[in-house]
């Protein structure tokens, strides 16, 4: 018997030999090996918001006969996986498998850290390895096991959860800053041991530290070729096929020819003959592609060789290229199969090319390769990262429409949850249902940027909160609502926090909101020279906490993507030292907090771009922020008495212009709470 | 006829047979060779506060006719050479000497750098090679000298005074920090050519840099174990002698023993069984000892070994130590000659230990030969840098006292400015000159901690400035006065700044000091958790300045030793990323400024100390600063409007303050003006 179909309403499939024969009426070039592959990674792939989009991956045009045949022969293949890919079916015999395939190839161990061969934040189902290995569902992490010990090390975030997911019996459970790998590995490996890692996860920076570890107990660490996770993991699915399609110019504000050429030019200069590209982001950004491989960002997973010449190559799976992108790559792109890219890498060694590589995100392995052949590996940052941080005028345009959709769809929000909220009956999952409902409404809207961070009273103190049926919260009078949310648009990505009260809030919830405010309006209004780094203006958020003895645990400030990551580098503002200046374009985000573990959270993010200011009898080029998210603060939790002058000034001015804008895209019962919602502070 | 003795009044030097009979009579174990050696040793040691102090290097008690024959002698060796060793009598010859030296060693080229084996601020004479080599006197730069080419790089304080000094027929000016040598190297080395340097006077993390642009034009850095200056610079100076004497336990707070135990615990933690010591100021710290070697900073040059067990190994110049010195380092301490280093190193290696160096300051053939000689060289802190940073109990007392005494010598200058500038005729050089004779009657006092910076007017905006006969201006009414001064006094080390209107000030003077104080108000009023660094405090000094557009550029504050350096790592409040927390007891500088080319320029500096402070309600442990400098801030300077009440209030409990302290100490006249110029803004 066959599986049973996901969708019971549609037609069941009707055989390959069909399923051919419309292949070829449709004029797809696809033969029905590689539809089974396009299938199998569509389904290993994060939903897209246009959950057809790839159906003109099999081709231009399709009947609905076709389109329901693909989608039962889909469900099919899905039917015929272990639910998720048997990712949360944890069971120990997955330790003890690993255990015989190390001894199998003469291994005392191996490394398993969180993270797949492009170092991102979000990883594919393929390469959850360390969920698969451990049940742990984190988004940061290592395990090692050797052959009579194993260890799993999380941070600060995960250190509960890590122990209700993960069983102690077999993991020793470590924190990955505190105790970190490398010491454990200096206490547990066995002298005279080969301890394997795969060469593709890591990078040179971070396997320098666990290799001085496993120095010390005299054990060595082994560069493996094919992960051992990969030959014991029976039911691993492929890696996700979602479309890749042209980022229009007027979005992306330059032509990809355009940065190529600069970006040669610039190889140039310093000497080197291609830079290896390992971030997708970067290979989106470079080549005006988006797709949509890992969730809540448009990446298509990929690596790429920049020469010295402007031209590209590009190693990403063809099956998952809209038709239309070689004609917009134009022939200064050479697309080739992701499994080319070892031998390109050969090529630039044995021409003894110079190469640069970003030693924080290129793997050990595209290094030693590289090496190995005969190449001189620079090491550097990597050559996007600025510019693509460093937004046009075209992204910042962009930035400041889909900030005014943003807005809209926020204040709908706040003043349906000012009129729904005293009656009672909202919890944290209801609350940002609607809220993603309301964006979903705006144009270009993709995705939403991360997982919505909805916190009632206590579960707002919990910073990377994430609501679940069992933690759902309900919104109750007198406690704090916390909710940080974000939307991917065509033309731009944000991110904002509003804390809100539930009916009346305490003298000490508004004391510390009002703390928490200062902090953001001393960044928001801050001048600074250029040259300025973001750790530089990270205190400016916090003095008013510190004063009288709080502060916050997080970064006050991380770059956000033009429709790419909402976490993007290389500048930040934060306490961490960090040497790039804040330069006009780059986008960031000003969010301080406070948080009272057990009660509440409180956080105040809006984004601002760095743009150039003019200051009368200034002697030096200076710099400030533009905010570009719209919505109220909520005034309820303002004790102006705490504010000085300067502060209810800007506050009063942010609201007006709040109001300005946004006005004319809401009804009229939201215009009506929004009236009140920006009212100025001098006139309460 | 023998040379003119330098002091005609002594009697001539009757001869070495009646010197040695002398020597035997007074019990000296010195020999004549050695006399003859400890002589040239103090001819080449800056001039000691006590100039008889090395007397008791010879032997205990001297008759008044030996002090007179020893005098004469060392006249007569001083005589012998050149003055200053003709290191101000460049002539382009050096320049040929130095090429035929390496062409005759086969090298194509020669790294020059200013500093020494110890990688300190301060060097002496006999290691002034690049300034013997291009007559360049800053404190910073480096020279290379290929076969065909030469070039002296200097950094933005000196880029106009090396014009003067250096020939650039001869060498192309570079700015040390914008044109790197590592760059000049990659354009002008000769492809194959092999480009020597002394490996003593290298880091390994800046020779690495020279290293790859050498590479890149193909050319080969060379490690040389003797320098090839040292071979052509005839009058070359010994090494500087200056009596090494116990640094008593009551000023130190802590007996060298306990800091040894400590460490050696630390070291055996970090799994290091030895450690190499290369900062003279760790060594003094270490072991409770002070020395002479180089100004403003008693240092004993000398190198160290520490194991794991608490016992030193101390290479230092026997000649130079005080008799009482080795009962005072007890038998844990043993002392070798400077010469048994080399092989203190290989036996590090026999046996395979493993040894702790500090990368920026241990220098590159240190490093090169315990890994040649087979031990495991581990890259880390001076394990020194922090225990010597954080001033414990008995230095911090000591900090205070010293403080009173600076604070009342400030006082009677101050006072007598205010009343002797309005008369006229005060210049740069005159006013420094009785700030020195004011300090030199506190008690304990040793040196001046730097070369006291005072510039009038527009040499005020000079940030290094060092006023000579050719630059000293007068003190002309309604200009700035700016000087900036410390001194070594045996409890501590003071470095202050004030600015003085002389006459009436200018509104713009007023306005900019008054900014410059409110940052100066902001450090020395910042609470901050702990695990803050002073770079996250840096902005806070800077605030009001960018307000309008203006900033300075320079650190907003170094650390300072006790009785030691002036300028001390590893902590500091700047702009330049520093991950080194501030700590209770850590002693930094608070002096902002601002600075108008040509006209005039603006510093307020005071020591503050690091401690913890209570904070009602506090939820983490909170640092604040003690202010240890206690003299007045110009009140003609400051313009109330632009203080808050927050700032008015600090200003006025400051100035309370230093009357309150300095009023019993000073005399009658300078408690008047003392009263005057500490009276509440409240009261103007």
């Amino acid at each position: 018997m066959s599986a049973p179909a996901l969708v019971p309403s549609r037609p069941p499939y009707r055989g390959d030999e069909a399923m051919a024969a419309m292949l070829r009426r449709a004029g797809s070039r696809l033969e029905l090996p590689a539809l089974r592959r396009l299938l199998a990674g569509v389904n290993a792939a994060p939903p897209a918001e246009n959950e057809t989009a790839w159906h003109r991956l099999v081709a231009p045009a399709l009947t609905p006969m076709m389109i329901d045949q693909l989608e039962a022969l889909r469900a099919e293949l899905a039917a015929a996986s272990p639910p998720g890919f048997g990712l949360d079916a944890w069971d120990a015999s997955r330790v003890a498998a690993l255990r015989a395939e190390l001894a199998r190839r003469g291994l005392g161990g191996f490394l398993c850290p969180r993270g797949d061969e492009h170092q991102g934040e979000y990883v594919a189902p393929y390469a959850e390895r360390l969920r698969w290995l451990t049940g742990f569902t984190g988004s940061a992490g290592m395990a090692i096991v050797l052959a009579d010990a194993a260890a799993i090390f999380v941070d600060g975030r995960y250190t509960l959860q890590v122990t209700s997911q993960v069983d102690g019996r077999i993991f020793a459970y470590r924190h990955l800053v505190e105790q970190p790998p490398a010491d454990w590995l200096a206490e547990n490996a066995v002298r005279g041991s080969r301890i394997g890692f795969d060469a593709r996860l890591h990078t040179p920076d971070g396997l320098a530290r666990l290799r001085a570890g496993a120095a010390r107990a005299g054990a060595e660490l082994v560069a493996l070729e094919d992960d051992p996770i990969d030959a014991v993991w029976a039911a691993k699915p492929m890696p996700p096929i979602a479309p890749v399609v042209p980022h229009p110019d007027r979005f992306s504000g330059e032509t990809s020819a355009a940065k190529r050429t600069a970006l040669g030019e610039i190889l140039k200069r310093d000497g080197a003959s291609a830079a290896v590209i390992s971030d997708p982001a970067s290979v989106a950004w470079l080549l005006n592609v988006r797709g949509g491989d890992v969730p809540h960002t448009p990446l298509p997973l990929s690596f790429a060789i920049l020469g010295d010449d402007g031209a590209v190559d590009w190693f990403v799976e063809p099956l998952k290229l809209a038709p239309e992108l070689p004609a917009h790559l134009g022939n200064q792109v050479r697309i080739a199969e992701p499994d080319a890219f070892a031998s390109a890498l050969d090529a630039l060694g044995k021409r003894k090319a110079r190469v640069l590589m970003d030693a924080a995100t290129v793997s050990v392995w595209i290094g030693d390769r590289l090496a190995a052949a005969g190449a001189e590996v620079v090491r550097g940052q990597d050559p996007c990262a600025l510019p693509k941080a460093r937004k046009n005028a075209g992204e910042l345009a962009g930035a400041r429409a889909a900030h005014l959709r943003d807005g809209a769809a926020l204040a709908r929000f706040c003043a349906w949850l000012a009129a729904e909220a005293p009656k009672g009956g909202l919890d944290e999952l209801t609350v940002s249902d609607r809220l993603l409902a309301l964006r979903r409404q705006g144009e270009y809207f993709r995705d939403t940027s991360f997982d919505t961070i909805s916190g009632a009273g206590a579960n707002g103190a919990i910073v990377h909160y994430r609501s679940t049926p069992s933690t759902n919260r309900p919104l109750a009078p007198g406690e704090l609502y916390l909710v940080d949310s974000g939307a991917q648009y065509l033309d731009g990505t944000t991110d904002v926090t509003r804390t809100i009260a539930i009916g009346t809030p305490s003298p000490e919830h508004r004391d510390r909101f009002t703390r928490v405010l200062k902090g953001h309006i001393a960044v928001a209004t801050a001048r600074f020279p250029r040259g300025t780094t973001g750790s530089q203006l990270d205190p400016l958020a916090r003095r008013a906490l510190w004063e009288v003895g709080l502060d916050f645990d997080h970064g006050t400030g991380h770059g956000v993507g033009s429709y790419l990551s909402v976490h993007e580098g290389p500048h930040r503002i934060s306490k961490v030292p960090n040497a790039v200046a804040l330069e006009p374009g780059m986008i960031v985000s000003n969010e301080p907090g406070y948080y009272k573990t057990g009660a509440y959270g409180i956080r105040i993010e809006n984004l601002v771009a760095v743009r150039a200011i003019d200051i009368d009898g200034a002697e030096r080029p200076m710099l400030g922020f533009e905010t570009l998210t719209l919505c109220p603060i909520d005034l309820a939790l303002v004790d102006s008495a705490l504010l000085d002058a300067a502060e209810i000034a800007w506050l009063d001015g942010y609201h007006a212009r709040v109001r300005k804008a946004l006005l004319p895209l809401v009804d009229a019962g939201t215009g009506a709470w929004l009236d009140r919602a920006t009212r100025p502070l001098a006139a309460r």
